[in-house]
C-alpha cells in the first residue's frame, strides 16, 4: 500500500482524499494544515496534524501531495518538503515553471526523493497531449482551447470590486475558432478570437450595477483583452445554478503530410474541475513513488514519466488489456 | 544524426519514408527489402539494399523501423533484426502481443538492442489514452471507436471474392453509440451496435452481384457480425473516389467522482492512415535510440515510454514551450 500525505486541504486536497481513498493501493496516511488540525473534518476520517509537525512523519508517508495554491504556497512549500518527501504538486504559473522546476529538483536530489511537478490536467495531460500531437505531426500547429468552465482566479477577482456580493467566471471557448482548427485551415487567432468570458454577479443591495459591469469588462489582464458579458443574478439563483465548478477545454494538432491534412484532438469535459484534477494528482503520487523505488529522483513533468506509471498494472495486464 | 533504416517497403514504409525526411534530426540511411532492389524507387533516393544483407549494415543504421505486416513478417522479423538492430514495428494482433513482446524482448536484450513493439495509433496512441483515460478516471468505462476509415484487411478480404474486381471497405463508427458514451450513459455496446460496414464493389463483367453481396455480408470474422451496406460502382468511380487511405478512431473515458460524470476523449482524423503511422513509427525510432543510449535494453510498448523521448527538443524547450 502507497501511503500518501496531502499537504493543504482545500477544493483539490479534498479530490485528492477521495482519490485515494477509492484506490486499492493506497492508503492516507494523513492531512497536513496551516489552520487549527481540530477545526477540520475529513470525508476518510483521516487524521489532520499540523503543517509544522509534516517532517515529523516523513516515516510514515511514502509520497506528499501539495495542495496549496501556485501564486503564494508551492514556490516555497514544494521545494521545502522535496528534502523529505517524495511530492508531487499542480504548480501551474507558465512563466515560473523552469525556476520551480530547477528549485524542487535541486531540492530533491539533495533527499534523494523524487517529484512530480505541474501535475493535473493544464499543464499535465494537455502538456502530455501539445507532445504527443506534435511528436506525430511535426509540420503543424498546437491550439489549446478551454472551458466551458469556471476560473477561480477570474471569480477571484471580480469579487474583489466594490459592491459584488458573489461572482462566478465562466471562461468559454470560440466555436468558430475551434470549427476552423478542426477544418485544417490554421487559423492565426488573437486572444479575443479564442475565448469569451461570462460572468454572473450578485451585487450587494444599493450597488451601482452600471459601475460594476464597466469595471470587470475593463479589468486588466483578467478581462480587456475578451468579449465578456456580464449577469447580474441572485443569490439564490447564484446558489441554485453555479455551486459546482465544472470545466475542461480542447488541445488540437493539425498538421499534413503529402496525402493531406490530419487532426488530433484531446479533449475533458468535467463535472468538477477539482475532484479531476485531484484523481490525476493521486495517479502522479503512484508514479512518483515507483520512480523513486527504481532510483530515479530529482523532479519530473507528465511528459518525462511513461504512461504506465500512472497505473496500479504489470506489464502482463497492461498488454493483455490495454495496448 | 539518427541513422534510420527501413525494412519493408510498402504503405507504411514510404510514410516513414518521408517522416524520416522531413526530420531535422534525422537521416534515412537505407531500405531492405525482399524484391529485386533495383525495381524499387525511393522518393528520398535512398538505396535500396536486398534484405539479406541487412546484418552487414548494423553499423550504418541507429535504428530500424521494420514495416513488413503483422500476419507473416513481423512475428519472425522483429526478433530476428531485434539482435543487431535498434528496432521499432507496427505489430498489430492484439491477441498476440504479449508473445510477441517476449520473442523480441529476449532477442533485443541478448543484442542489448532496445526495441518499440506495436507502435502507431492502434496500438500506439490509443493504448496511451487508454492508460492515461484509466490513470485519471479509475471509476469508469473505456470505449474505442474505429473511423470512418478504410480497413485494408477487409478490403482485401472482398476482392478475394469470386466476380469481384477491386474492393474498397470503411469502417464506420456509429454516432448513436458515441452519443450515448459522451452522455455519459456507459452504455453496454455489442459489435454491431458500435460500428457499421461500407463496402464499395467494382464487379467483373458478367458477376453475380447478388452472390457477391451475399458472401460479404455473411462472410465471418468480417462483416457477420456487422450492419454491412454493399455499393456496387465502376472502376473510374473507385480510382476517382477511393484512392486515398483515409482513417481515425475515439477514445472515450466515461468516468464519476463525487459531483457527476466526467469525459476524457481522444480522437484521430487522417488523411492518410500510411503517412500518420510513419510519423508515429519515426517519432518512436528516435525514442527507441534514446533509451539504448541509457542503457534501457529490451522491448517496450509506447505507455511504457516518457512522451518527451518522441520529441527531439531539450527539456529546457519543453518546460518553456509545451508544459
Amino acid at each position: 500500500m502507497i501511503r500518501v500525505g496531502i499537504a493543504g486541504f482545500g477544493n483539490i486536497g479534498r479530490g485528492v482524499e477521495a482519490a485515494v481513498t477509492a484506490a486499492a493501493d493506497m492508503t492516507l496516511a494523513g492531512v497536513f494544515t496551516r489552520r487549527e488540525p481540530k477545526s477540520i473534518v475529513t470525508a476518510s476520517g483521516a487524521r489532520v496534524y499540523s503543517y509544522g509537525e509534516a517532517a515529523e512523519h516523513a516515516q510514515e508517508v511514502d509520497v506528499m501531495v501539495m495542495c496549496g495554491g501556485s501564486k503564494s504556497d508551492l514556490p516555497a512549500q514544494t521545494p521545502q518538503f522535496a528534502k523529505y518527501f517524495n511530492v508531487v504538486d499542480s504548480f501551474d504559473t507558465h512563466a515560473n515553471i523552469p525556476a520551480h522546476f530547477a528549485a524542487v529538483d535541486a531540492a530533491a536530489r539533495m533527499g534523494e526523493r523524487t517529484a512530480v511537478i505541474s501535475a493535473g490536467w493544464d499543464p499535465g495531460l494537455f502538456s502530455i497531449a501539445r507532445v504527443y500531437g506534435e511528436a506525430a505531426l511535426p509540420q503543424g500547429e498546437s491550439y489549446t482551447f478551454w472551458g466551458r468552465g469556471v476560473s477561480q482566479g477570474h471569480s477571484d477577482a471580480v469579487r474583489r470590486i466594490e459592491g459584488v456580493a458573489d461572482a462566478r467566471q465562466y471562461t468559454i471557448p470560440s466555436q468558430e475558432a475551434m470549427a476552423a482548427v478542426r477544418a485544417g485551415k490554421r487559423p492565426v487567432l488573437t486572444v479575443r478570437d479564442r475565448h469569451t468570458r461570462l460572468v454572473y454577479v450578485v451585487a450587494k443591495p444599493g450597488a451601482d450595477k452600471e459601475g460594476i459591469q464597466k469595471q470587470i469588462v475593463g479589468m486588466e489582464n483578467y478581462f480587456d483583452e475578451y468579449d465578456t458579458t456580464v449577469v447580474f443574478i441572485t443569490a439564490e439563483e447564484m446558489a441554485r445554478e453555479h455551486s459546482a465548478l465544472p470545466h475542461g477545454g480542447f488541445v488540437m494538432r493539425s498538421g499534413d503530410t503529402r496525402s493531406g491534412e490530419h487532426l488530433v484532438e484531446y479533449s475533458l469535459k468535467l463535472a468538477s474541475n477539482p475532484e479531476f484534477t485531484g484523481g490525476v494528482l493521486a495517479a502522479c503520487a503512484r508514479a512518483a513513488v515507483r520512480l523513486n523505488a527504481e532510483g530515479r529522483t530529482g523532479a519530473f513533468t507528465m511528459p518525462e514519466i511513461a504512461p504506465c506509471y500512472l497505473l496500479p498494472i504489470d506489464r502482463a495486464e497492461l498488454l493483455s488489456r490495454l495496448i
